[in-house]
């Protein structure tokens, strides 16, 4: 009970180029909404901010989706409010997992009582459709759920054809996009997806905090037809909109910085033009992987599965993943991810996301690994 | 799908003085930390802002439980981890509710399943240790839920005698700190308390978007001892533990701004003393209470009774609530709250917080109610 010795100063974040799988860096004008004065939750000012980010949200995820905001807390959190406020004990889940963010949408389905049917593809390699479809038959599916962007692999997941096998199976289409929004298109409605939950920190440009999510007008009609209330009062979609409504009621104090963050992320990126900033992002890519393939670096996934903003690097026979991390961090203030789960390790995470896909940002960080693969 | 003007600015937010019930106004170098750049949520850095925070949370909330931390999210959040963590279908939970968030801890609780024995009592007034008693005889309890400062009466629920109760029951004691920490004594440890929850952005005086929590050993065997898994992959406080853990597991990425504020929170608390903090809490309100009696206007709760820090004030006959509050508002800048549920255009709610609890906000919070009760 004695850990406060007066004096104490405050501390300074260090200066970090944060180039692995998120967070990422924001701009400066995104950081001063984050840190500006707060406002009521019922400030006239934050409800206009929480109206402004709606159509700009459904812009960047392709919808037109009534129920489309962003809840407190993390990608996490909008994970398990989509599949809370939707799954019921008992429902079918069909899930398509090649890493560990589909292995994570399992077991959250799981631990709320559904019959989950696990497809379980290898890691570095996307779903097969066909797989899927051949695990499901005969059995009742509520949802089908599969990852976008699987961050622990950098692979890229196809979606067309999946919101077909969903509707084969009259069940909702789900998708983890935590990875993909803001930086490649996510394109909701044409791609058939009924839920969707994302991140603040990675594509979108904004600091961790808060998990923007949509939800079809059918999947909004599933939740409303739920034999039994939401379990989590906390991540009850039903009682955000209604907070989020034209007369909001009080559900909880929504953090006004933080959503005025992504208001600003939001803006820069319409500011940017999508196509430009997909664009900018696609550029970053092949410059990175042309550096890292001259420097003898070889990329765990083939270019046309590959998540153009997160590279998955396999590790050189040799070489101490940890010790390259360390230096490239301590040395050049640059983070970059090592691997997780099976790929621990074995790869590292390098990405090029929001401020960091920029030319600069990839320069620094092969000047930097050349010097960290010296020296280990 | 044309929301996006080219050419719109930032949008910034007002300058209010908050003095409602929460959030309140922060300390310039909380708000500076919050808007700091981002930082990786496994950066050496990170880990020790997490690090430092633990002990000094733990010693405002007045305990030594290892298990003391902020989770993403808010207060709401921190009720839901708290609850989800602990309880399991068909568990009995006996909740004193005399408000709003009463109410709230037995319906969250429903929800989970739990069997609910809801002791109500009049809002406005304490609850009668009494009343707990005899309803919970004869039955089987997990958990007692209580609220510790009812924010939606402004009554400070006296905890003496419910550790005792609990005990009795062989049941956990549940208590939601949102409006006290930070303003007035919590003494977890003293009062027995076996789990706790708050928020940031009131008596802590930092923004919403963290939920300080804190749970006994005894709780936290109670949670290890489940015979199902936590329903919330999100929430699961031993998730959580996980990656608060000296070998970190991840679990979500923590948003380093807003855990960066909390520390730095946290940090001028110390600086003043938990001591001399309560006392300038009680200055203010005493300082408050005079004036409004000057201005004719009654408080709802008797002082014995009273949340210091937050006062439930009788809207007076003949006065439209909502005018006033918008005149306090346009006017002067200064946001006070409304009544919640049945105390709804009742009372006012006007809280004395954190950086709100000093003479010169309330001295503007007098002039400004003078002024709009005049012109209503």
């Amino acid at each position: 009970m004695s850990a406060w010795k007066r004096g104490n100063e405050p501390l300074r974040a260090p200066s970090r180029l944060l180039l692995g799988p998120g967070p990422s860096n924001v701009a400066p004008s995104v950081a001063a909404a984050q840190g500006s004065a707060p406002v009521g939750h019922l400030d006239p000012f934050h409800l206009s901010v929480l109206a402004a980010i709606r159509p700009l949200l459904r812009q960047v995820l392709g919808t037109g989706n009534e129920l489309t905001f962003a809840i407190p807390g993390t990608g996490t959190t909008g994970m398990q409010a989509i599949l809370e406020s939707l799954l019921e004990p008992g429902d079918g889940v069909l899930v398509g997992s090649c890493g560990y963010f589909g292995g994570r949408l399992a077991e959250a389905s799981r631990r709320l009582g559904a019959e989950v049917t696990l497809v379980e593809g290898e890691w570095g390699k996307p779903l097969a459709l066909d797989a899927l479809r051949s695990a499901a038959q005969g059995k009742k599916m509520k949802a089908v759920c599969v990852v976008h962007a699987e961050t622990s692999t950098g692979v890229l997941q196809e979606l067309p054809g999946m919101s077909e096998l969903a509707a084969e199976l009259g069940a909702l289409l789900v998708v983890d996009a935590v990875t993909s929004a803001g930086a490649t298109p996510v394109e909701m409605d044409a791609r058939g997806i009924d839920a969707l939950f994302t991140c603040t920190q990675k594509g979108l440009g904004c600091p961790s905090g808060l998990a923007p999510l949509s939800m079809s007008a059918r999947a909004v009609e599933v939740m409303k037809a739920r034999r039994s209330p939401v379990p989590s009062f906390a991540l009850d979609l039903g009682l955000h909109a209604g907070y989020q409504a034209e007369s909001p009621v009080y559900h909880h104090t929504s953090p006004s910085g933080s959503q005025l963050a992504l208001h600003e992320a939001l803006r820069l990126i319409h500011e940017e033009g999508l196509a430009a900033r997909y664009q900018r992002h696609a550029e970053a890519s092949a410059r990175a992987v042309a550096g890292l393939e001259t420097l003898g670096l070889e990329l765990l996934v083939p270019k046309e599965q590959r998540i153009p903003h997160l590279l998955a690097v396999r590790v050189p026979e040799g070489v101490d993943d940890a010790k390259v991390r360390r230096h490239l961090l301590e040395r050049h203030s640059i983070e970059i991810g090592g691997g997780l789960g099976q790929l621990k390790g074995k790869i590292w995470r390098m990405g090029l996301m929001a401020e960091g896909a920029r030319p600069r940002s990839v320069d620094k960080l092969l000047e930097g690994l050349k010097e960290a693969l010296k020296s280990s």
